[in-house]
């Protein structure tokens, strides 16, 4: 008996029907002796009309510059419209819900606009809520900075809104609801073979999520590692148990239990290779110079490699003409390959086992997938590949690999 | 009150007078209410004459090959010594102590010679002993496998050794006694403006271990991370209360306190980089034959960056002729680099900071330094350069971040 916290996306709140699962969910929980703390999402994607993107297109459309302020005050209204519909259906559904903004919530942040991060959470008023009996019903996403403007938290706000509640109040744990069962061994919709894992821990989570896992945020993850609250993926349209996320199998000694070098694979796809040659020039009066542009210009990279005489790195596809315009300006000699993926291959203890690599090479090889580039942690290897040999690169990984067995 | 690991290295056995050191120490925690359980490395490094590297150097003198159950056997012993020579110590200082063997003390491996690891401890003898008053003094870094075979655990094995210990037997905490204060912003040899830290995350330690602070094994902080056991690392020789590693400073909300992107800054000396130049050849096949010719020699490679017209790698300087010999052998064309080092920084939440990487490459360029490769992982940022620049690197990097300000 304690608290819990429950966090639902946008598709939750679609209809009086879907509302109603969330209001089992809820009812369940309350059943078991617990009190529940509701964080809901904004309502689906452009075109829906309330989605993140659609209030923002829809500013764009007033003004060609749009300050971030502004964003953020119109962008926090997609999850306050939905936390408004599912606390008034909750109730419709017999229970004593509220909805609340993020500030309500005690929700403050840094003053960093489209990108905040929790600062403190004043628990205060939801303790009280959960004390009379009500469901407090949080609007996911937000915050608000010292200035009382509101911010907003960037992609997966609300699961980390939802971890960031759960560390405050000492919740039981998290609940993450989504459309899936839990976290895979990889995404089946390309690894048909792919897995139910009943328990990831934190660590390999968080890689996965960094890599390219959609289901939860690593930001969430990281909240949940550090407060020690358990976080689980589940259904919200199925009894099924979930996934639990915590500190994972471990053996009487505290180690990783063996035998289980790879719990997942993961995959991104829609990125630009740029590969710079700075042969002859010195190389970092150049790499800081491409650094320093592309972060003015907002461009994020990944999987960077400073050689002396060349700079590789990853950028969104998206990303990718505004990527040459910038080079090209600076006069630089550059390549470009777009339509790229990563694979990688995510385990605990990935450093103390010889040879991972080598296999990961031989799979990929015997697949006959040409290696772009590889990056390497302590519990990932990632490859990055043409995107149309993705998914047989997953799939040739994961059977060389079979992590979840 | 409750039980206390501790280890001690092998200069702390060097005399009757360090020995007492350790005595004061074990009953200092006695006293306190605790129950006491020693572990202990073997004396000292070659030429001392029970040093492991003495030991191994013993039996290679006797036959060109030894078989690694025999290496392992004779190794053993070193700490064994150890631990019977510190248990009467003890003794005389009027503590009621026991050596044990890693055996004796219940803990089993897996059957790896040499480089083992724990696979289960039966904690009943120890917890008997500890019932009884008495103070165990298991001899570090080895354990038996299921044949009854005497197994060590590699390098650092006695840090395993304590953690695994403390795990098992759910301590309080487990205390690594060194020579030094406990974990510094960076080595003061090099940078004399390194700090003291009170207290370091989990994984901010095991990243600066995996990446050139000696301070902990890698290993035993995973252990310790898994099993939530608090490791402190302290000086015998003094009294201070030494560094505290274990979730590290933790907002309210469970994100790591902002405002402290950088925990340290490590550095390696002593390592090769290979440069292998496979333009014109199918990548994946010769990147394979390079990583399992490496392998089968038993040579270990680091800092993998593998390209489709090019592999590169650092290895130790010891391996420097080996690595050479094998791809010649291959009929590779490649280019060597010895006595390089490596710099890095790390920190929690590397990723979320923009720019690191460009203050990284901006410091080192400003003070002259030129980066011949980088890698990068959700906490760490590594740059490999030349060993005479490694001192001013580390420098710059910590003045330019300021860790443990």
């Amino acid at each position: 008996m304690g608290i819990i916290v429950q966090k639902f996306g946008g598709t939750s709140v679609a209809s009086r029907d879907s509302c109603a699962k969330v209001a089992a969910k809820v009812k369940k929980a309350i059943g078991a002796g617990n009190k529940v703390v509701v964080v809901v999402s904004a309502m689906g994607r452009r075109p829906a009309p309330y989605a993140t993107d659609t209030l923002l297109d829809l500013i764009s459309s007033y003004c060609q510059e749009v300050e971030s302020r502004e964003r953020d005050a119109i962008a926090s209204c997609g999850e306050v419209i939905s936390a408004a519909i599912l606390a008034s259906a909750l109730k419709a559904e017999g229970l004593n819900a509220m909805s609340m903004t993020g500030f309500q919530a005690g929700i403050m942040t840094d003053g960093n606009f489209t990108d905040a991060r929790i600062s403190s959470i004043d628990t205060s008023r939801l303790s009280m809520l959960l004390e009379e009996g009500i469901v407090p019903v949080v609007a996911g996403f937000q915050g608000m900075n010292r200035s009382g403007d509101i911010t907003t938290l960037g992609r997966g706000g609300s699961d980390t809104t939802a971890a960031a509640l759960a560390a405050a109040l000492k919740a039981e744990k998290v609940e993450i609801y989504t459309d899936v069962e839990g976290v895979m061994t990889a995404d089946p919709r390309i690894v048909p073979e792919a897995r139910f894992q009943k328990n990831v821990s934190y660590h390999d989570m968080a890689e996965m999520a960094n890599l390219g896992s959609k289901v939860v945020h690593p930001r969430a993850v990281e909240i949940a590692m550090k407060s020690r609250t358990p976080l689980v993926i589940r259904n919200t349209f199925s009894e099924s148990e979930g996934t639990v996320v915590d500190d994972g199998p471990i053996s009487d000694v505290g180690s990783t239990v063996p035998d289980k070098p790879v719990s997942g694979i993961t995959h991104t796809l829609g990125v630009t290779r740029v590969l710079i040659d700075i042969s002859g020039k010195s190389g970092e009066d150049v790499s800081l110079e491409v650094l320093n542009s592309l972060a003015a210009a907002g461009i994020s990279i990944d999987m960077i490699s400073l050689f002396a005489d060349r700079v590789a790195f990853i950028v969104s596809d998206k990303d990718a003409d505004r990527t040459e315009a910038c080079l090209s300006g600076m006069g630089f000699e550059f390549s470009t390959k777009r339509g790229c993926g990563t694979v990688s291959v995510v385990g605990q203890i990935m450093r103390g086992i010889p040879g991972v690599m080598s296999k990961v090479v031989k799979a990929l090889r015997d697949a006959g997938i040409e290696i772009i580039q590889t990056s390497d942690s302590h519990n990932s290897i990632s490859c990055l590949m043409r995107a149309e040999d993705v998914e047989r690169a997953a799939r040739a990984l994961h059977s060389e690999f079979e992590p979840g067995m």
